[in-house]
């Protein structure tokens, strides 16, 4: 393990060299002109990525603190919450709402499905929630959210608040914030970003700022919107610490994305999520979601049969690539890859051999090319 | 502006090439065994510059959160919070506090003084208090408070904890958790650790955990101790996506720091602050901290007569050297300076030159190596 492994995981994924650069540059202060300007930049910009109109907030921390920010700001102790769940992070959203006393009313897919769009309207219909949470994909399942659909639903029910984790989601999968009538949007600098993980971009609807306004003093202090509107419209005022070669980086992440176009980047994702997710399953893998919402920013493998777990990611390991583990009752029976962000089709190339190479070592005697030949074939259509 | 300005604020601090390097390095998965090795070493090393036998945290986030995650695992609604006040971030607390609906008293000084460790005593001894909160160094004012004496006087009152707020100080300031008889002390990476800003670290005493168990479900999810417990003691799992790059850098600044040694790491940083503090004198500055009670780790320093700040500060980066402002009613009246972590004393010699140029470019006409002279004789002794 002395060379370096090719990051295959969903997230931190692989960071390119002029975003490393700016995560290795010389310090500035937090008041100097120049890093104002950037900062402002950066948080003007990224509206932009995702169209949004609302207030985005660009701040040191991870995708947890963002979703323990969208919560508390928009509901109350003794609010309802409906939370629709398609796997782990789904869930998670329980367990912040709780300990705040915000009552939640789950919905659940089978892992690998959705919830149908229809039965969260009936939900809906019956008890008034103040915010309604979901997943754009969810890291455990693949599963894609039908944020379209669920946006058009959503506007017969316009007291409750539309939230959307976009960790796994936002940069690579198809986003429209304002047309999707989302309130409050979140993700993190270390998926289809591509920068080291560290900071949280949200953005918040007009909506979402006068239910903020409207819940009066809340107990969370760092993740509290009236402390960071001030820094966001400018940033030379003073709340807490920026974390400064963060913010360079994600700000050359959003120059990249934006040179590249998010019309193009979210062809690129699409295109090559569905090249790889034939390639998976000509290797003998089941991608765990459901074609008909199946993410393409990662992809979840439910191993075929004989393969053993952590064998199999050692040989992974042993031959550069690390992935990550199934998650809940999938621990031992799946992987999870991503491929989102600033990859090329030769990292694919290098993940495809990678998985042919320890297949094959584990006893699973799959022809090589098999997988690299389909996700060449995709990638020529 | 196009050269690189010397960031002589009181943090970020300047960093040093070799935790740079560890910014900028190739990703890896948070999972990779060398990744979960680095951070353990990085998490069992910590407690050791500060003497903590207590439970270490170093988690992606800042000095505010940290502040934060000191309150909430500490004490409850209803419960009272005896704040003493040497400055605006001993202010902060009051914020922090009621809003969580914890009482607050507090005990400010006028700004450059500490308040009385007597008049502490007597506060604790009228009313049972869940929590002291105190700044070892408030950057707002520059003062150092008397954490030996106060640790000393609360043996008197055990049912309180105490909190120290150690941003502007640990890693510079002599600090020692156990004898000191801290409960929870926390710092963030930007300020003596030399390192970008974007992380924190906090230190809690077996004390503290009781506390935390007692409080059962609390409101707050990312700072919650139970949720980061785990991942401490084994960081191969998982809760929130680690900074990677930030924990490498905060290794390599932790290195540093166990190689240059605690004890000539404080004589370093109190040598060079006192001689700092003369020479600013020299040039006709006012320490705004009393003498009693001043730091090392940075100085406050109030204008001589007739010299406007903003001209000043504008002056003094076309020098090439960017400091802060002053704070509350010192704005206008004050700059402050950081010299503490990694900076030499060339760099030193990089603030008083510019300090000096800019001063008679403002019109204070003090002869050149008036500030330079002080410090190199002081450092000569």
């Amino acid at each position: 393990m002395s060379r370096e492994l090719y990051v295959a995981i969903p997230g931190p994924t692989p960071v390119v060299r002029s975003i490393q650069d700016e995560m290795g540059r010389e310090i500035q202060a937090f008041g100097d002109p120049r890093f104002v300007k950037d900062y402002l930049e950066l948080i003007e910009g990224l509206g932009g990525i995702v169209n949004s109109s609302g207030q985005t907030f660009a701040l040191a921390g991870t995708g947890t603190i963002a979703m323990e920010m969208a919560v508390a700001n928009t509901a109350k102790r003794g609010d309802n919450a409906l939370l629709i769940s398609h796997g782990f992070f789904g869930d998670r959203f329980v367990g912040i709402c709780s300990r705040k006393s915000i009552n939640t009313d789950v919905l659940r897919a089978p892992w690998g499905e959705i919830v149908p769009v229809d039965e969260i309207d009936k939900k809906l219909s019956e008890k008034q929630y103040a915010i309604i949470t979901v997943s754009h994909v969810d890291t455990s399942t693949g599963v894609l959210s039908p944020l379209k659909e669920l946006g058009e639903m959503l506007k017969k029910h316009p007291e409750t608040l539309f939230i959307v984790d976009g960790v796994a989601a936002t940069g690579g999968e198809f986003t429209d914030f304002d047309a999707m009538g989302i309130d409050v949007l979140f993700t993190a600098s270390q998926k289809a970003f591509g920068v080291c993980p560290g900071m949280f971009m949200l953005f918040a609807s007009q909506r979402a700022h006068e239910r903020r306004n409207a819940l009066g003093t809340i107990p969370e202090y760092y993740v509290d919107f009236l402390n960071w509107l001030p820094v966001m419209k400018d940033p030379s005022k003073f709340f807490s610490t920026p974390s400064i070669n963060l913010v360079w980086a994600l700000k050359e992440s959003m120059r990249l994305i934006k040179t590249e176009g998010m019309d193009l980047r979210h062809k690129r994702h699409f295109k090559n999520g569905r090249a790889m997710q034939k390639a998976f399953e000509a290797l003998g893998f089941k991608v765990l979601a459901n074609p008909l919402n199946r993410a393409v920013t990662l992809s979840n493998l439910v191993y075929p049969e004989g393969l053993e777990d952590a064998k199999f990611r050692n040989a992974l390991m042993d031959e550069g690539i690390i992935v990550a583990s199934g998650i809940g009752a999938y621990f031992g029976k799946m992987c999870r890859i991503g491929h989102m962000g600033n990859v090329t089709e030769n990292d694919m190339l290098t993940i495809l051999g990678a998985l042919e190479r320890a297949l094959n070592i584990c006893g699973i005697l799959v022809p090589y090319g098999t997988g690299l030949g389909v996700y060449q074939s995709e990638m020529a259509k």
